[in-house]
């Protein structure tokens, strides 16, 4: 949550956002056993809460060191992009400097093609490497809402998408964390996106081709995956590229992504 | 430089390397003034020099924020992996996982195409947004040696090239930095790898398509970097997918490393 000068990370109550002392989910994440740590500073904190009305939100991890991005992992998106059903997982990188909060704007001056894709970001809770289907699923703190805004006219320059995907503070991740216990083993989750009041993409992520758990197993085959790291699992149909004639974002307008139970993204675009 | 249990920045003198009150070059890049920060370290110092045979280097930089790569930039590699010259240069990050040390050996169980690609490393010594030449070419802290090994069977699973760069501590980041202040402006190097004791690798930076400067202020356009970001600049013709038929390194291969003038890499490789 940001603070004039700084940011906190917070949790949610009924009587408002209680501030910890962790300067955001990620240093939290980083603390050992960090769901009791949130518990002991709960019952330590003697600031007063943060109403809903007051709280601005951050990007949920200021600085992972890792955000792993997968492409290409709805069969609808797949084929709307005249690719076929892929092996193994399409992945990209992106920085922290990419990240930005759920109600930012996304300026991309430079890019005349700049494109929406509504995603589920998983968050990392715990060191992975080499992990089983049991120890990736249990790494995952939680979920979260993600836009891997993209500019198709510099992803389109050269073969590797890197720098279409990596405009400082283009992708809004948000609005909160919500952890992993307030759901079922192996949840689904609807992903939906609108520009201005018009949905462009819904894509429900029992239609993965490769599913949070194994994407975090996946790529821990090869690297490690820290607490507060980041994946983006991919996103539905209904990308402006996909579109006949293609559209973009133009400014003005305001790109809404939303998951029931995850929250709601509203960023406005300038271009 | 590796001690017992941390590692520390240092910096070679004529009676040995004399330890910095930094954890790493990256931390003391962060530092402001960083130059007189070394200077007035150098002062202060109490601690004996450590001597050259006992120097043990880590990856210069341990947790840079960006390892940005450009693929495809010299003309002769270029042409050996079949493709025409780029008018914008191809990009892809690392993240710090990736790196070790100068002499460290690298571990690609799982791969069956470890390749090498000696190449000129860029160290940032200042932040640079939508930087001018001469803005970017005063941003640039030093040079370094880096090797690109790249796990070519997982590289080319997808159109992506990320999983076949990030191999955890497949890169190696060294062995030092040698400060721009050691250089003309716009210095040239000579880029040479070995596999054991036979030489594939030798190209002159004078050949880039993208110098250094052009891609500090290439990349400044859309992202920031940082004090202590690095760019790898790519890697000459020779490396063993170019090899009719291909080769690639085998357990008990050693990749050597060399740039005149700022130092060697010496790797064995484990598959």
């Amino acid at each position: 949550m940001r603070l004039s000068e700084t940011t906190r990370a917070a949790v949610e109550t009924e009587s408002g956002w209680i501030l910890l002392p962790y300067g955001d989910v990620g240093d939290l994440l980083n603390t050992p056993n960090w769901r009791s740590a949130v518990n002991s500073a709960l019952s330590a904190s003697t600031e007063a809460p943060v109403a809903d009305t007051d709280a601005r939100f951050a990007s949920v991890i200021a600085t992972p060191r890792k955000v792993i991005c997968c492409g290409l992992n709805y069969s609808d998106h797949i084929l709307e992009m005249g690719r076929s059903l892929p092996t193994h997982p399409t992945l990209f990188a992106k920085y922290s400097d990419t990240l930005t909060g759920s109600t930012d704007p996304i300026s991309a001056a430079g890019s005349r093609a700049v494109d929406w894709e509504a995603e589920l970001a998983v968050v990392v809770g715990s060191e992975l490497s080499e992990a089983g289907t049991e120890e990736a699923a249990s790494a995952i703190a939680g979920y979260c809402v993600a836009n891997d805004v993209s500019m198709r006219d510099w992803q389109n320059r050269t073969l590797q998408w890197f720098q279409g995907k990596n405009f400082t503070a283009s992708t809004p991740l948000g609005p909160w964390l919500t952890t992993a216990d307030e759901f079922d083993d192996d949840p689904t989750f609807v992903v939906e996106g609108w520009i201005n009041d018009e949905q462009v993409q819904r894509g429900e992520t029992a239609s993965l081709v490769f599913s949070p758990v194994e994407l975090l197993e996946y790529v821990s085959t090869f690297t490690t995956l820290r607490p507060g790291d980041v994946i983006l699992t991919g996103t539905p149909g209904g990308v402006g590229q996909g579109m006949d004639p293609p559209r973009f974002a133009i400014s003005g307008d305001v790109i809404r992504t939303h998951i029931e139970g995850l929250g709601t993204l509203i960023n406005p675009v300038t271009v």
